[in-house]
């Protein structure tokens, strides 16, 4: 990773471990400089990137300030590392349903980009907050790309694992969302009445160089499940 | 605006108006720097915004890449530059259902850290895409901030009358949304059946400053919708 995007994760972390919320002031640029151990261009270029993404904002002559990162409770979609980082921490539990692998189907040859061929490994869980089952989650990848995956590691970060072991640092992801009335797998492993309505949540994980690695249906049972979108304009 | 939010801006523009495609390519940072008359420094700049935005990737040695931006019929949540920017042009009507002004609840003056006396503008109106109404949406807006408000100027594009009139450049907005039952008003203006779902966003409007002058709900209509986000890792 180029040490700006470093440095901006950094800030990222600093913000997080620091608990600091909306409209808090972060250090000066010289400061930060220090305190990061980079170049005051360095740190420039990182707040520019944290502004693009909608992590603090920038008020010339007055100063650098946060913005809402993780909001208790709610699922931040601009922060696609996982649910399990976008909620409060130990908030979520996994409970594994599933793990095989599988030949693709043709939906999944388009949503993957992959072979006819390839072996894909499929991934079904629930995942659990203090107030029940908010998502279950059927998620496909390509095990050209991950060698090895099971139920014990599926229970955990499956994004914390790629990294950790096979050094796979997601680039970018694409998510769209409708509300439609859960399907019969959903509406059981979401403790949901026949015909509720819920969010049916697709994710295509792409890598730096825009190969697809992970693509995942996710529905999100509606009473439990809050969301939330920073932006920025320009 | 900086220079280089300038030529970002520019470069999204390019990219909708050569209707550019997800992994199509852009071209070098040379001919950029000639074709938007740019320093290759501030091209560099405004291609890292660009990326930590979700709108290109780039990939080392290969080249930079277009990302999905706008998506036929969907809504794109980290584009919060109005519905109309969203959608594809010319399929947006907005039916004005009322301009007012009126005095702030307690809830309002939370939501828009005004004062209790301030006049706020009210802006109801229901928007329609070719299929039928799409999002009931209900605007406060500081009159403070924006002196005239009137039916003829609510049937446009609210957010291009602020830059057009007030000079009035959004810096950032805040989104959340929930999956809830409609209330009397939504469902009478999205043509739903009682007890029909949909999707309730809420939005707060940030100028640069991080002063917000908007405050919005919006009703989204369930079978209508669509939404994407597209996010960036690291």
């Amino acid at each position: 990773m180029v040490k700006y995007k470093e440095i901006a994760h950094a800030i990222t972390q600093y913000i997080e471990d620091n608990d600091l919320k909306q409209h808090d002031k972060l250090p000066v640029i010289d400061a930060l400089a220090e305190q990061f151990k980079a170049s005051k261009s360095t740190i420039i270029k990182a707040l520019d990137i944290l502004e693009a993404k909608g992590q603090i904002y920038q008020v010339q002559g007055s100063g650098i300030f946060v913005r809402e990162l993780r909001l208790d409770g709610f699922v931040n979609l601009n922060r696609p590392n996982g649910l399990s980082q976008s909620l409060h921490k130990g908030d979520l539990i996994n409970k594994v349903i599933e793990v095989s692998i599988i030949k693709p189907t043709n939906e999944l040859i388009e949503q993957l980009a992959c072979e006819a061929n390839e072996d894909i490994y499929l991934v079904k869980r629930t995942r659990y907050t203090a107030n029940g089952p908010i998502a279950y989650e059927i998620s496909y990848y390509r095990k050209k790309l991950i060698k090895y995956m099971d139920k014990e590691i599926a229970s955990g970060s499956i994004f914390r694992y790629l990294r950790e072991h096979y050094n796979i640092d997601p680039g970018f992801s694409n998510a769209y969302f409708k509300i439609l009335p859960l399907d019969a797998e959903a509406t059981r492993y979401l403790e949901e009445t026949p015909g509720a309505y819920g969010m049916k949540l697709i994710n295509q994980f792409f890598l730096p160089n825009g190969t697809i690695f992970d693509y995942s249906i996710t529905w999100y049972q509606k009473d439990r499940s809050h969301f939330f979108v920073p932006s920025t304009f320009y």
